[in-house]
């Protein structure tokens, strides 16, 4: 019975989605508030230097400059620009520098009256900088002599996470094989449509502030801290959002914003250009990694060592998450194949350069790139298929996960690797020389669950109005992710009611507590609170039915939108009916979701490619994503989520790098020079969904807006192996880098 | 110690009142969305017309007009504009009218991308009307020959009420003396100074709409059966509201603005003009009165009979509700004075005037001027004194309410007689010959509470954020009465914490619902929601508190902003700290209130005024006002409404009168031909609370945003009686009235 489902399963299309097609949804930037300002930042123009003077008189004088703001107007409160809450990370930033530390910082802010005159202001603003040394690379960064970028650090690392269990030195004296080696990623932006916006209108002791942001909820307290403001004095609404990835996923815009109509007493608008969100906002962070791999002759993984450096940039921000993410999380490195020994070692270090952040995959993607080409190298070297070598030594249901301690409910991971092998055609194609054509795998893990420090708690509301229809009140940001569309659907579900007769609200901070949009974790949780709010709905519906039919709630049940007792002859009640019966004519279900388990999420990416061994060119064919989804609530939204994830993995494989030149400064800020991919670059996709039934998540679901991203690199590197012979640790695989490893290999044979 | 309150009781300012004086506070007409249209009303320029042909096409072809909606592009589904629900009472409007029933009628709506466009556009709609016989006095409307203004009624009756016990032939029978007389009442218009203005955004099957009304829940099951809509797809927002009176308590702009918007694609803003304002929207109901009662010598009523006849224009609208209210509840004409045998008929018929509708006192100061009036006739021939007539006569505390048949739980009637009398010096002045100078007083009650056919259910929700402070989650719109201020003290005492820690929603259709802001039960009715939603979270957080201190939660109690156990030395816990133990870190108190009681509200007006017999000028000197209040949440606020509401009162009394030419126009349609008083017409007012501590309110409140008005205009006829001698049975009291009144005396004496 209770897999007989009406709404859950079936793929509705996203309840916003006529009004994008129709460029008919509000955005932030949409909005217009009488006298609102324009804001524009002042950014400085050197890699870290003092300010030892700033005028601003200049360019307050010029006709329509409203107010001018510089770290000398800003509360002297250090914060964290992330969604970790303050008190468990480092802080380093203030609403704006009072010392450059990166081409791009922010030094003063402008508001006039439109945004031409705030940018020309900017030039009127006279700055007396102190040029200081300045590092770019993270392992100059850490050595003893390098410049110092924050007063209170030693050899720039913010922070040094460790893990380990068992011995990794005997592990190593017991392996047949140990392989060791450096693999290095590179800064790619997460670059969503819509750049970052923000309005904040203060006004007699209360701001309200309408921003394009993955967790109102969390910066919530961070801005009450910041501006000594009682919380219930600050709300905050998300218009709709043009995408995220991880870009809006903290502090950014919104003090700026604040301070601005503290001082004009005015509404002020701030939207970056394309070019600002390259300059100022934050890549995901660069990595080392040193990893080192014992085996035994059969394969069995027995030893593993890793020291990964992120570089953070100018300011933590993200750093204190990402590390804890790589470090301390269920992913691929730590968890995806067992292993009696393993030791990781973070550092997350300062660089002069724009502040690392969020990005889809969140510290994954770093160091699933080394493990995941390792594991090839390793095969090739023991003889085995490199399916064979990962089932081998993968986890199972049942397995304890090493990092969480926690039993794994369910694990899709054989039947993805099953039904993506059988896709792409693994044993047809494998190892196969043809043409400079290959496949590879490379399998990925993540969780979703209880968080060592993050409160993932969600609440919800589902009130059912007088005609039956329903509205789901709930605040995790929907950035196109389909979020809005699968509560609503939940809701409908547990109600027995259509999804055309549900609404659902935006988020609002004043509406129940939500953890936000980020970690492939908010259907997981938000879908629960929505279920369980739901569910009190309908048992306060059922309870007043009962009355009305004259039977036990519990005989009761919803068929096709209506309540019915017993076998035929039925006792029924339409919902109109009933709800006739309820003073005030509505019925408003409550729930807050409390998580107390964990899912864990597997994923099997093969990818096919061609390499063009005369222009390095690698072309991808085709690439098939294997996911397990506990349940996939609305399939076509999985889809759309795998399909969106591959082709920004894709682009992370092979196209997407910030570079910087001598002085610090980022050459490549523009569409035009930061290359992403677009429709026309994109190989044949073919998602598959392994349906688990994970009993902790909502409907048995489990999360899937980030995987595949994790493991499409390495696939693309092992696939690039099986074509052409080549190794390349160093994403993205530029044809550059192609040509010189085919040079390399042919003048080695 | 339960009367030890902290914010219960103080005199605060009201939450918006510094945006207000700035002018920061956003309305409805601030509003500005991408691609707005602006929309006027094409109105009916004859007082009954058909409407042969409406030819739009030359309106169309003006470049900027977007849409042109008629009567042949409306839903064929007739409503009432009230707040009362459509089963509750007579329909009898379209969106647009498909017969000009009044000069104003609205035929036709364009919508343009500037006002001025749309403006032009309304010359270019050519119409051919076929002129039809009109009637614009009620007493002539109800003959058998009279224009049929509605093909369905006869005799333009559009209801006809009764009610009535005992038997009031025995009674006149058994009196010693009877009077009988005719009172008429005049079109007064609320005309509030922002005028109605809506706008509406349709989109993907969903509206979302912004407008200043008093009762947005009660118009969202209105507007989704017109449109045919699920409630759950129509959301409709509160902005902040300048005032209302009654003129936003229903239906008015929204179905066209929303029509529009779903013909043109756009978001449609309609915002009335001053002139619209008094053409187009409702004034209170012209009524006439037919009053006999019957007494006996000492005083006593012991019959009384009332023929009520109110005009309500070309459309029932509040019709329905106004002579519901005149003659079925709890006012001064039914309940206030024991009578053992009464008979009341009320009249509501139709005329080819605007329509009438809810204006502050909402039926009763119609009634209240004859009764109150007729009261101070009697007293003379008597030889009483017309204070002891009244409180001869005068309910009191335990007894039963003939109309709702509860118990009357508090009556402050007497203290309010002792006080008002002792303020104006009524012993020192009454009946004493003085230069044309007099006093009089009028008497007052109406109820809050259960109500035979509107369902008065309030819902709230109060959050508790992590750092203690408050937010109120509730619909009742705050007109500029104080409402938000109210329950935001009440939160605050029901939770410990500091009035400046609380913020308050404004009304949101997907917020808990509320019955809107009107019939001065705002605060009775909301207060008690707030109150109970904060108890529930106060529940939860001592329940929190009692884990962390290791004691029972009954235990604990709230003190200046911590919870503490037992005497001294005390356990205590700030907010904070327990709020760091509330999983997601926020608590939220929920509430339904569904009130099973009923208040009794009574008020005493004294006013003294100076009569110039040469010009008939009447100067208000003072206006004494002791009300029972129950207990003054706010005294401030409470005094605030009282002189707000005496103004109106003297306007009503003196000059305000909508005057219409012979071809059913209306002639003083703007500020400077209809008379509302201003700050320099103002005499001295004295506001005096009386506290009657009702048990049935929250913290005792009882209402009064309404009561003063109602009988300000026979306190003042009373005070000229006893000035000059002459009864004005006709409001306004106009110097030409007084004049011909002064001069008919003469001539008799």
């Amino acid at each position: 019975l209770s897999e007989k489902f009406v709404e859950v399963g079936k793929s509705r299309p996203p309840i916003f989605a006529p009004e994008v097609v129709k460029g008919s949804v509000l955005h932030t930037e949409d909005l217009r508030l009488p006298n609102m300002l324009y804001a524009k930042f002042l950014l400085s123009p050197y890699a870290h230097a003092k300010i030892k003077r700033i005028d601003t008189s200049a360019a307050e004088r010029l006709p329509g400059v409203v107010s001018i703001i510089t770290h000398k107007d800003v509360p002297k409160v250090k914060y964290n620009s992330s969604h970790v809450p303050d008190a468990m990370t480092r802080v380093d930033e203030y609403v704006l520098s009072d010392k450059a530390r990166f081409i791009g910082d922010r030094l003063a802010a402008v508001a006039a009256r439109d945004p031409d005159i705030a940018e020309e202001a900017l030039e009127l603003i006279d700055v007396d900088y102190e040029e200081l040394p300045f590092v770019l690379d993270p392992k100059e960064a850490m050595k003893p002599d390098a410049p110092k970028i924050h007063e209170d650090v030693d050899n720039n690392i913010a922070l040094h996470l460790t893990n380990a269990w068992g011995d990794v030195k005997k592990g190593f004296e017991e392996a047949d094989l140990i392989f060791e080696d450096e693999y290095y990623t590179q800064a790619a932006h997460p670059i969503p449509l819509e750049p970052q916006t923000c309005v904040a209108y203060y006004k007699s002791g209360k701001v309200e502030i309408w921003t394009s942001n993955q967790v109102p909820h969390r910066v919530l307290p961070k801005l009450s801290r910041i501006f000594n403001m009682p919380q219930s004095k600050i709300r905050i609404y998300q218009p709709h959002i043009g995408g995220a990835f991880g870009n809006k996923c903290g502090l950014s815009l919104e003090p700026v914003a604040i301070l601005l109509s503290m001082k004009s007493g005015a509404p002020v608008m701030m939207e970056l250009t394309g070019e600002e969100m390259f300059l100022t906002t934050s890549p995901r962070h660069p990595s080392f990694t040193k990893l080192k791999i014992g085996v035994k002759k059969d394969g069995t993984i027995i030893s593993k060592e890793v020291k990964t450096v992120l570089d953070t940039g100018a300011y933590v921000s993200h750093g204190t998450g990402v590390l804890s993410a790589a470090v301390y999380s269920s992913f691929g490195i730590t968890s995806l194949y067992k292993c009696p020994n393993h030791k990781m070692d973070g550092y997350c270090v300062y660089t002069n350069k724009v502040p690392s952040g969020a990005f889809r995959g969140y510290g994954n993607p770093q160091v699933t790139f080394p493990l995941e080409s390792m594991l090839d190298t390793i095969a090739e070297e023991l003889g085995l298929d490199p399916m064979d070598l990962r089932l081998k030594n993968a986890v199972r249901e049942g397995d304890v996960d090493p990092i969480s301690k926690i039993v794994i409910e369910s694990c899709g991971l054989q039947e993805c690797a099953r039904r993506a092998s059988d896709a792409i055609g693994w044993k047809m194609k494998r190892g196969i020389e043809e043409k400079g054509k290959g496949v590879g795998t490379a399998w990925l893990m993540l969780t979703s669950g209880v968080h060592p420090i993050m409160d993932e708690t969600c609440g919800a509301f589902v009130k059912i109005f007088s005609d039956g229809t329903v509205v789901v009140t709930m605040s995790a940001p929907d950035l196109g992710q389909g979020i809005m569309t699968t509560v609503a659907q939940i809701a409908a579900e547990e109600l027995g009611v259509s999804v055309k007769d549900v609404s659902v609200t935006r988020a609002d901070t004043n509406q129940p507590v939500n953890r936000g949009t980020w970690a492939s974790g908010t259907l997981y949780f938000t879908g629960q609170a929505v279920r369980l709010a739901a569910a009190d709905a309908r048992s306060q519906l059922l309870k007043k039915a009962a009355e009305i039919l004259e039977v036990r709630a519990e005989n009761l049940r919803i068929e096709s939108g209506k309540i019915v007792a017993g076998e035929e002859p039925k006792k029924s009640a339409s919902f109109e009916e009933v709800m006739k019966e309820v003073e005030g004519g509505e019925i408003i279900g409550k729930a807050t979701y409390v998580p107390s388990v964990s899912s864990h999420i597997f994923g099997v990416v093969c990818a096919e490619v061609e390499v063009d061994v005369e222009t390095g060119e690698v072309n991808p064919i085709q690439v098939v994503y294997a996911h397990d989804i506990g349940r996939a609530i609305n399939p076509a939204i999985v889809k759309g989520q795998i399909e969106g994830s591959i082709i920004q993995g894709l682009g992370y494989a092979l196209t997407e790098c910030l570079v910087w030149g001598k002085r610090g400064e980022m050459l490549n800020r523009t569409f035009v020079d930061y290359k992403i991919l677009t429709s026309r670059d994109v190989p044949k996709l073919v998602p598959i969904l392994v349906e688990t039934k994970d009993k902790t998540g909502p409907y048995d679901a489990k999360g899937v807006g980030e995987p595949p991203i994790m493991a499409i690199a390495p696939a693309i590197a092992n696939a690039i192996y099986d074509a052409v012979g080549i190794r390349i640790k160093e994403i993205p695989i530029t044809p550059e880098k192609v040509l010189e490893k085919i040079r390399e290999k042919k003048s080695r044979t």
